[in-house]
């Protein structure tokens, strides 16, 4: 099931550098493990701004809301939760790796 | 070069119906084309909304500008653009592909 | 899966109060139907409001859309979806049933 | 009376670990509470945000803000009251449990 | 119980002038005998807008619903409702009515 | 003259207790003493939050801004006013009052 | 009693030319009766948009409410009203002419 | 040129009482100031809030930011421009002295 | 003085064919001549949008609105004008050009 | 490629003056190399406001999110990126430098 999801970051200023640091480099950890399992599908940085938005293709409500509750930066961010489902006008699976396609 | 772009529909009520079937054909085969040639990377329904989220994969913005004004439905919609930026963690696409992933 | 959707209907002016009246009665039909099949959980009124908030108990993202997309009001209608989880201080489904609670 | 409420948390960065974990407890016993004798009627995690959707079933506007102003975390949240009425499309409760209903 | 009520009345640049007068003889009326009974406690104008702020004081929600959606002009108000409830400064009913207050 | 007022609170983290009591203490001797002399008209709290409507009924803008610059809690509230009319469908008073009403 | 009201004109595009032209003058000719009275006080166009800003001196709430629904456009503008007192740094208006000031 | 100014000052809670009414001090001087040149034409107090709308005539953008910029309290305020034209209905400061007006 | 502008544009869905055809070539051409004379300084396309971010380099307030109420299109567009100043960390025009510079 | 970038600063109150003055400098000599080079190419104050707009003339997306991340002010500034076009009715580079124009 596929979500689109916005994640707006901001450490509070009171956060001594260190903790920052190494709150990011759990962060990443935690990303890149889910990204390899395929569930955080795709990952951008919004530009100019501390934020990402994100795929996540996942089981349902339940495991998302537990991937993002579980994120290390989860207690300073602000997170929306978009659910997204087929369009119908999206181009099969099948159609676009068949031959003679573009 | 990576956008996010969210579209909500809007038809007149005053339209005729065929007239909204005949310009619905139009955008779907316009949208299926865009898919086939790489730049309309990715095409979501936005749940319980006449809308969806789109990612376009385009020269830049010039470009981009000109794919989104060629809609036919363009005139009847709000279209909001977001630029993305490749994300730190995100992972390389070649270690994505690496044997002894999941 | 659990989703609260808000829905508010805006019927044209200009639209012939025979047609609002057989339209209503399609969307009670079908509102009905759902909630006999118990996927559409539960639906109030928004008090002074021509809108509604209902709960839907759906497979998924897509069905719930294509259950919302149905609607005979649907062409009328703004409608919100927040997607929901459960939540750890819910008592357990069995505590509720257990003899000697209120 | 039902109503809906939503609340979102936002505890302070400076409370100390402790201090909130203490309050989450007493959160927790207040809300189970309240469930059992069935004045709070739903709670549910709202996908991605420390914040709930619920459903207060409770003597009145009266009632239902002692109820809401007594919570340990009251201090620390925004919340939202929706007076919801009964609507006319909902089936009626014996029609739920007649025999013959899927 | 308590309400305040906001209502914003748009009616259609198409509407017949005869249409308009004769609705909003039907709102005065309606609303006369709501405050006869002592259901519409308060009402006053926004100053510059086409609007008003109103007290309700009915039996509940249920209540609320019907009365405002009873309005000759409710297919033409955005109405937005505010459950309210006791204050604990507010001076006792007696203590308003008892000799040596001003 | 005629006014809606709503107050917002939100006293800082940071005010010892002490200070907080002390506080409300003095704003609701305050909100009392305006209440006996017949200014503030009408208090009532916004079901849910740390909030009031109030009507007050003062000689004009500049009494009212110096009533409300005066409250003890006016550092740390967000307030809002409407001035309010005479609505042309509000009973006269003396009809409120006349033999054979209910 | 000072107020500042700021008037956005938005007129029908259904409207005949010769409408709109006598109703703007009847709104110039009722303008200037109100500033030449005094009770008009200031009237400024805000750049770029068919609106103003303008300052009205009146008795109090009902005045300006009775001027302002007066207005030929008041049915095609969306009015915002702000309550203004008199601000302690404002010099005295003895001062201002006061011999010895610039 | 003349621009409407609405200025909304938030003190930090941190700030020492000294600190605070020094600074509001020397805000006023310099408010004065400015209107004894008569670059800041009108102030006002807005009603309930710690804010002010303001009239400043000044010879454009960059005097105007210099003046604001330059205020004591600047670091502390949220402020919104509107730059204003001649209205066409203003009525000529000629006749507003003509004799035989009102 | 330099101002920024930002025009979103809304035709009627009514308007006939032709009439926005003979509508938008007047307006190219008023927006290519204040471009020749150099006071409409920049002119873009909002990506997706049927809407311009634009630069004014005008000699005040009133000339700026003079321009924008002469468009064309101005019935039917929603403008945003921002007043602009000299920015402290602009590099002088004449550093622009000295040979040296990239 | 042209973005537009609304930047909009908020230095905390607790930062001592002296790293305020630092991270001011630093960003100075930044943004001055950057317009040297031609990539910020327009930057303006917002009148009133610790806010600037800016013109940027990069590469791309990914080029434009490196410039601004890299900003030593960039964790205190709220900043806003929209991508621009070229407009059709812009008058064409070579036309602006023709002889006999203006």
């Amino acid at each position: 099931m596929i979500y689109l999801v916005r994640m707006d970051v901001a450490l509070p200023a009171t956060m001594p550098e260190s903790d920052a640091t190494e709150l990011k480099a759990r962060e990443k950890r935690y990303a890149q493990e889910l990204q390899r399992d395929g569930r955080w599908a795709e990952l951008w940085r919004v530009v100019g701004e501390y934020a990402n938005y994100s795929v996540f293709d996942v089981a349902g409500n339940d495991e998302l809301h537990e991937l993002l509750a579980g994120l290390p930066l989860f207690p300073y961010m602000r997170i929306q939760v978009t659910p997204l489902a087929a369009h119908p006008s999206r181009i099969a699976a099948e159609e676009d790796l068949a031959p003679g396609n573009p």
